[in-house]
């Protein structure tokens, strides 16, 4: 029996060569509302439905990523999405008309890392060449799917976050182009479930997920400690989840420090009456897309963990009485010269 | 500028090891009935919920293809399952069951076949040495989230397909055991759509997908030809959307024959009253992951194309107008020596 393999680690990089993402007007007026690449006028459909807006977003963030890298949809070898809407349809949509081999996701607000770790195994390994990511989620699609009529109006607990509307987007080369950071491995989450039970608090949920992912990745790796990582970027655990991480790292020894951050954190400020911060798989998506990317680009970070964290709840789960089981995955992106494996 | 990759074609095998399925009692009455592992007693709620009886029934499909692989859940790199549920919830509480690392999948009834390509990428690329996969369905989860509540009794036309109860699961290993088939290749379907609107004419939606990922298959593997395969087996086309593909093949000159079968059409007999036959995530997994290894086991069948069928559509993508999006992957099962690559 071969020994049991914890971290992923691909034999050669899968560089990110193009990112973009498209939000709505809340996002737009946050503190990284220049870097993304377009913002809808007004949350309200500018299409027909709230749900053709989220497929339409997420068609575009996928194309403005593949004109930036300049690569065409046709000579895709595949296409990683996932979104919030019951069967993944903003996904689906895209995919029927990118035409490209796709591959359907679901992890939640986990997607975008999980579609980062699949197609970079894909092309890493050697089996395909290029593909692209993306995942999205809409404010408006979201709450009513998952809470309450959008219209009722309903009251939100502090520890509550907003639902990022936002669809954001990468794609993935084994060739490098112009200094583009690339993705050398990570860790596929395993479901942690503490019993939390309030979608309110899904940050409460995710925290130990995100814990056991950055655990598992830092006892396994076997070359970087966290301080070696400019940047260890969770997903959307907000700052109530945010503070239950560093709380969990504390206790186990593992050393946390600035370097420690989170999307959902970044993405609005605190007057914009969002609680505990974003979430949905369109704000680790449209952030690292964009902001994160500009980022690196300008050379603030070098070596950055990125770990998506999503909760695994469907309306029909809470109404029956079940906790919340959340994942965390990890991506690991490095910049600079290439070391032999 | 590298070529284009239509095949995915593996550098070392990869065995699959086990499978199990569990089904319900309508199943159990048809002509597949003995080869499933286990039957419910009755399709109503064995457990507090039927979802709840969805996912027993896809944890035990999964210990049980364990066991029989002598594989402990522990010793697993990765686990890849999806189903039919909003938000995936049968795959994510079997997660958090398993305790191993997760990616959760959606590719509706196609959800199997892609489990079995993403496992079957990571593992044979040597990224991993062996991954569990499973898809479910269970028809009173389903029929109620995607079409009526049950209790309503509506009437089905002849072009319907009765949504399988069941859950069946595979394990895949990097090594042999007891001269099992192994996965070698397969296609990662496109997303196909000539404009069906009847979410009860799904064998119609999908059949042009299935269309498509055989002839790519056909065109761009570089070894096989439809002759060389025993077994060219569908997932659930239905006799409607068989009879549909079996027509798109003599048009586009891709030679039929008797090895054109469909799971669909083998799970129920004529006299069950189940239309066009069987569909879910849950058919082609519970027949692939036991009668049709039982065959290969028996030397019934020696190369075989599985090319599982999704329909993406969702209640509310029908609501609002839009036709449905279909998806088809294939998978290359072979037993014997291993060709050298």
């Amino acid at each position: 029996m071969n020994q049991k393999t914890e971290v992923l680690s691909l034999s050669r990089p899968v560089y990110i060569v193009g990112g973009a993402a498209i939000v709505g007007p809340k996002e737009k007026k946050g503190p990284l509302g220049d870097d993304f690449d377009k913002a809808l006028e007004h949350l309200g459909p500018a299409k027909d439905s709230w749900e053709n807006s989220e497929i339409e977003m997420t068609v575009e963030a996928v194309t403005t990523a593949l004109n930036k890298a300049k690569i065409s949809a046709e000579d895709l070898d595949l296409f990683c999405g996932g979104d919030l809407l019951n069967q993944i349809c903003a996904a689906n949509f895209t995919a029927r008309k990118l035409k490209t081999p796709f591959l359907g996701l679901y992890n939640a607000c986990a997607t975008m890392a999980e579609g980062l770790l699949v197609c970079a195994a894909m092309i890493g390994s050697g089996l395909f060449q290029r593909g692209a990511v993306s995942a999205s989620s809409h404010n408006a699609t979201s709450e009513r799917q998952y809470r309450f009529p959008t219209e009722l109006g309903v009251q939100r607990p502090m520890t509550a976050q907003w639902t990022v509307t936002g669809a954001g987007a990468m794609v993935l080369d084994v060739e490098s182009k112009e200094n583009c950071p690339y993705i050398s491995g990570g860790v596929i989450g395993r479901v942690v479930d503490l019993g939390v039970k309030d979608p309110n608090a899904m940050g409460a949920a995710m925290a130990p997920a995100a814990f056991d992912t950055i655990q598992r990745y830092f006892t396994y790796n076997g070359a970087y400690q966290p301080d070696d990582f400019d940047l260890i970027l969770t997903g959307d655990l907000g700052s109530h989840g945010h503070s239950i991480l560093l709380e969990l790292c504390k206790r186990e020894g593992i050393a946390t420090g600035p370097q420690f951050q989170d999307s959902g954190m970044w993405i609005y400020s605190n007057k914009q009456d969002v609680h505990a911060g974003g979430s949905g798989a369109g704000c680790s998506a449209s952030v690292w897309s964009t902001h994160l990317l500009h980022e690196v680009r300008k050379g603030k970070y070098k070596r950055i963990l990125l770990v998506g964290t999503g909760a695994l709840l469907s309306p029909i789960t809470i109404q029956q009485g079940n906790s919340i089981p959340s994942i965390a995955h990890a991506v690991v992106v490095e910049t600079g010269e290439v070391k032999p494996c």
